[in-house]
């Protein structure tokens, strides 16, 4: 698999008014883009940091995985996301490697990104996503 | 504060001889060093992916934070490091501004960086490590 960077990394948080001016402050630098995505039942909010974005994601609903993460484990990074070039071919060499995929194809993320999660059972405990920008 | 990129994400495992070649396999890159830090009661493993490292880290003591914080959530993402220039200041910065600092002041970390932890109870959760290379 070709990865050249982490994409983002996914911060669960309790609340966005909070939790953006507070990482706006922190990391010196301003949340460029607030997004909801439906499908997901979370609200996220971008920040970048070098190659990487930091994506604090507030649960729009009681029954996102967000909400289910914050009651599980508390506010705290709930996902790490990898740029790969050709997704779909990464994702069955995952699936090859025995890792169980969340996602068997790519479907679109936040940001215009396709995306696609590799489940955390099988991935030592960290839930993982792939991501390709098939608009460059 | 200057934070230039995410220095390294940390991981906590169970277990090195199974993490490094999982890690290996998915990132498609190989691990360049393996570190004990007797003070932090854990055996390190990293790995490179574009400017960040992964920081796999595997308990040496049953009373190591990296064996408390699997027992209390598994294994995942433990913790955030932020490359910065001058973290004496970075590190006054923060307690100015209401951040509780769990090393007043950096100590030495893997890799021969100066390091210094923020509280999660004041980070919303993201236990954050502050980072600097002062043999640059």
């Amino acid at each position: 698999m070709k990865i050249s960077h982490i994409e983002h990394l996914g911060i669960a948080v309790k609340s966005l008014d909070e939790a953006i001016p507070f990482w706006e402050n922190l990391l010196g630098t301003k949340c460029y883009n607030i997004e909801e995505v439906e499908s997901q039942k979370v609200k996220t909010a971008f920040l970048k940091v070098g190659q990487t974005k930091i994506e604090l994601l507030e649960a729009t609903s009681e029954d996102s995985a967000i909400a289910k993460f914050i009651e599980k484990k508390g506010e705290g990074i709930q996902h790490i996301a990898f740029a790969v070039e050709g997704i779909e071919n990464a994702l069955s060499e995952c699936e090859e490697n025995g890792v169980k995929l969340i996602d068997k194809a790519p479907r679109p993320g936040a940001e215009g990104l396709s995306i696609a999660f590799l489940h955390p059972k099988s991935t030592l405990g960290v839930l993982t996503e792939l991501c390709e920008d098939k608009n460059k």
